[in-house]
């Protein structure tokens, strides 16, 4: 199909195709006889993608880009290729490296680690992820939330089952390694949006039958209106 | 003290702090009787909350000025403030409201939240992401991804539990709503770290005893290099 049928179908502007085809996100057409450029229905399922990496997930261009460099190389690494994209997948959200890390949070995240007994590479960017997390809570005074770490962690396991069962039930390495990509990135969105409607449905009878709380209650307040 | 030490303190250069000052992000400093403007503890407070919103969350200016607001707002409106900032912390993620809600994707979830029993508001933001998250996963293909929804609410709901005690723990409703704003968004790095860190412990045996499921093991690989 030609390009505009391509926007048509992915739901994506011909100007935001020819920015991904120059910036290489999306594989270039093929040119046919007649002086045309051709696109099948790669294109199309390669465009859904990028738009629910950037749209849903939030990733930038460049993220998007080092993403499906790995996703395309997938079928030439065998397992090691699910182990990239993983990483590839958690260095979006952590801090450039170049910052320092925050020793005491480290050493709360390593002690938890080893408290687990999981086996994580020193370089894992989750790992820097969660010590990032923890020294801005710390810092904010939310010490709290840090102490509930090994309840989190004790809740997490389940739902790492679920993802690693959808990842090994692929028949190719290029599958799984899709499976990673898409499970962790938008499988964050699925899993942020049922924790709050958790919240929600939780917090609901404490909502209506709770004692106001506050000192300053709306009906009392006979201020400026 | 004066904005040089306000931002050896926080961290935040001089001249963003100015601009948190125009984009009332951060209340203005006192005029001193030398002409001078003064800050103090609170801002600094603030700053490395802005910081982490900001940096760690990913919010933008925007939806960092509208969570402040609601914070600011807490201490007036009583348990109100707690729904309310749960609600503008979901908002930041889901798609504007002028593009049209997929209809198979809105029956799946409220298919989901009929069998599970939740009350949500249908004006819920959080509803409004899983819907988007899942028309993506369908038209990604990936529907086994959104077959794994019940599992994934069964495992998210002593998460949400977790995160209700943690805020009914605090005794101002100012307080509460702090802790939904960081609880939500740093929590979500926090959880999404430990997914990963999880997932990686899990997958370690698979990665070493697995069989080579590719077709081009790299060690036959007699091409270039």
């Amino acid at each position: 199909v030609r390009i505009a049928e391509l926007s048509r179908r992915s739901g994506v502007p011909v100007a935001t195709i020819k920015y991904y085809l120059r910036e290489r996100l999306l594989p270039p057409g093929v040119h046919t006889h007649r002086n045309q450029v051709d696109y099948n229905d790669g294109h199309v399922t390669r465009l859904r993608l990028i738009k629910a990496l950037m749209d849903i997930g939030g990733l930038s261009t460049s993220a998007t880009s080092e993403l499906l460099a790995v996703l395309d190389s997938a079928d030439l690494d065998a397992w090691e290729s699910v182990g990239k994209a993983q990483y590839a997948v958690s260095k979006r959200r952590a801090a450039p490296t170049s910052e320092t890390i925050d020793a005491a949070a480290g050493q709360t995240v390593d002690a938890l680690l080893a408290r687990r007994g999981w086996q994580i590479h020193p370089d894992s960017p989750a790992r820097r992820m969660l010590i990032d997390a923890c020294a801005a809570l710390h810092q904010l005074g939310h010490d709290d939330i840090v102490a509930a770490l090994d309840d989190y962690a004790d809740a997490i396991e389940p739902i790492a089952a679920i993802d690693i069962n959808l990842v090994i039930d692929q028949t190719t390495i290029a599958a799984m390694t899709e499976k990673v990509i898409i499970g962790t990135i938008l499988g964050d969105n699925l899993l942020s949006a049922l924790r709050q409607l958790a919240q929600e449905n939780a917090s609901r009878p404490l909502l209506q039958h709770s004692p106001q709380k506050n000192t300053k209650p709306k009906r009392a307040d006979t201020g400026s209106l």
